[in-house]
């Protein structure tokens, strides 16, 4: 899941190790898409944008039309672990749905419904929170890491706690497989553990030990250098305009040498943009250098604008149209929370019965 | 809530504020008993027995008859606190429900429920963990004392998190009055917090501060002279026939001498008999004694026991009667669990509400 912004924590063997299996994976799902489903989500923070798209959005739309299940969940819960107040929720909500209407999730397929709406899926907090220790959670890289970034002056319950309701996000609709970067897999190993703990105490075969299918997110930094976010205005979101678009790549930092090459140690701000130019275009980023030669960063800069419009003219004009009809949007979230409500229900019945809790 | 097995542990300054507190309280239940919504209840972990009764369930039905509204929950998920498996759950919640009717627990009136039957409340956890901080968590002396006194071999994230879960339990029905023992002051004083800074950041009003009634517990050791436990078989259970009733004061623990004495400090075992007795019998512990006098144990445990099977009498006949209508008991139930479900919905409504999350 995208919820957060983060350095890369795991240790290398883990990734090394996780990434093996990710190809493994990446064939099964070829092979017999149908056999799985993906639980994937974003909070609702802001605008999704390119290194949003290129890390994990094209990549649910590519699962969901190869026929795996896709549940999108936004996390509004989640928009609390690192601050104190979600500000503009509905709206945010809404660009959320907007995103992944305008790139291709298919409501009629894929299930995209808000935390909050599925008041089971948060029951199952309980015996998950009995299945972790305090220690464990302390362990946990990617909460240590969030810690450090955090916008709180205090660590809250929620934030020290969020690796178990991820679980639950992922448990509730017995996803089997999640896309993740690799900050994420401390967390995905949470959720592994809790489905494994939980069938070897209450009964084998109730939760799948869900997978990470790690998304080689390319590095693509912001127009100021540092790393896209939302926050920073650094980031060309999917619904920016043509102009707003070419107004912020035009201001893009680069470097004075003239001649542009593919050179990520060396040259990381004009590799990024390379890159940028050469995912829209499904090119290399060292073809899209050799076309641009001695142009310098203008010419750089007019080669990638062009590209990104280009690449995403039929997504900005799908969001466009689905932004005018607030009533089917708010008909999309209706339909998938009432859906996932229905699946979270259905676990929960399964949950208590093997816990020996209806009564 | 009567949930645990604990040393008092709330600082002496604390408990003469809670205390002083509790008085004008007793007042005001008095005069408008009709103000006051009051939540309680038991882990569904055996019968219970008199020192249940005269510690906690005698003030409920009185609380009851006053005219307070009674919200009475079977924490059955807080069973996996301080152990990892709860067992026969079915069993000892009928067990909670009958002995609740057989003191005189209305349920026209009163509402008893199990905790793992209303979602919204568990819910409610989410924005409460996000209000308190892993250092108040940590500081919390009663799940201090109960980690060292836990059956498991590591402290679990529930255990952990569940003064929050209880403030959850208290809020959901906005009770306004808590009756506890001076251990369980931390635990409502979490919940008291949780009131007032949701209350500061959502909108004032949407909870109530509860507060706490300090019930006068009185010290009843059980029959092998260290603290009545439903684990330990040192207490007299509601249920208890007059026979096994009979049998177990009579192993009680004494000591050697034959005049009997109402003298705690010195004399714990003989002075708990001459409490029990006198609670049964609306009369004091002094005055048990001087009917006594130099009977020895042998009188002292007579007397008990006839004071204790007949003040327990027409509670164990409607117990039986109870007791032979399972029909009556799943549906006293499952009336309880709607209507604790129809108020956490009610209460979550209001709280997506404040929060700007319902889309």
């Amino acid at each position: 899941m995208n919820t957060t912004v983060l350095p890369d924590t795991a240790p290398a063997a883990v990734t090394t190790g996780a990434r093996a299996r990710s190809a493994a994976l990446e064939e099964e799902v070829l092979r017999s898409p149908g056999r799985f489903r993906v639980l994937t989500g974003d909070r609702p923070t802001g605008r999704l944008h390119l290194g949003h798209y290129f890390g994990t959005l094209h990549n649910r739309v590519r699962l969901q039309d190869l026929g795996a299940e896709l549940f999108v969940i936004v996390a509004d819960y989640q928009v609390l672990t690192d601050r104190d107040v979600a500000d503009d929720l509905p709206g945010h909500v809404e660009e959320l749905v907007l995103d992944h209407l305008a790139i291709g999730v298919d409501p009629a397929r894929s299930t995209i419904f808000a935390h909050s709406a599925v008041p089971a899926l948060h029951q199952l907090m309980l015996p998950f929170l009995s299945l972790v220790s305090v220690a464990e959670l302390n362990r946990n890289p990617t909460v240590k890491d969030e810690i450090a970034h955090s916008r709180q002056s205090a660590v809250s319950g929620l934030m020290f706690t969020y690796p178990v309701h991820q679980a639950a996000d992922i448990l509730f609709c017995k996803a089997n497989l999640v896309p993740v970067g690799q900050d994420q897999l401390p967390h995905l190993e949470v959720a592994r553990t809790v489905a494994r703990r939980f069938n070897a105490r209450y009964g084998e075969g109730v939760f799948p030990e869900p997978e990470a299918l790690l998304s080689d997110a390319p590095l693509l930094l912001g127009t100021d250098g540092t790393k896209m976010s939302k926050s920073r205005g650094n980031a060309v979101t999917l619904a920016a305009s043509v102009d707003e678009t070419a107004r912020l790549l035009r201001g893009a930092k680069t470097d004075s040498e003239r001649h542009i090459a593919y050179d990520p140690v060396h040259r990381p701000e004009v590799s990024s943009l390379l890159l940028l130019a050469a995912l829209c275009q499904g090119r290399t980023p060292e073809e899209v250098a050799a076309g641009i030669g001695s142009g310098g960063a203008a010419a750089l800069k007019g080669t990638v604008t062009e590209a990104v419009n280009e690449h995403l003219a039929p997504i900005r004009a799908r969001r466009a149209a689905y932004a005018r009809d607030r009533t089917y949007l708010r008909e999309v979230l209706r339909e998938g929370n009432e859906r996932a409500r229905a699946v979270a229900d259905a676990t929960l019945a399964e949950v208590r019965t093997v816990m020996n809790s209806r009564y």
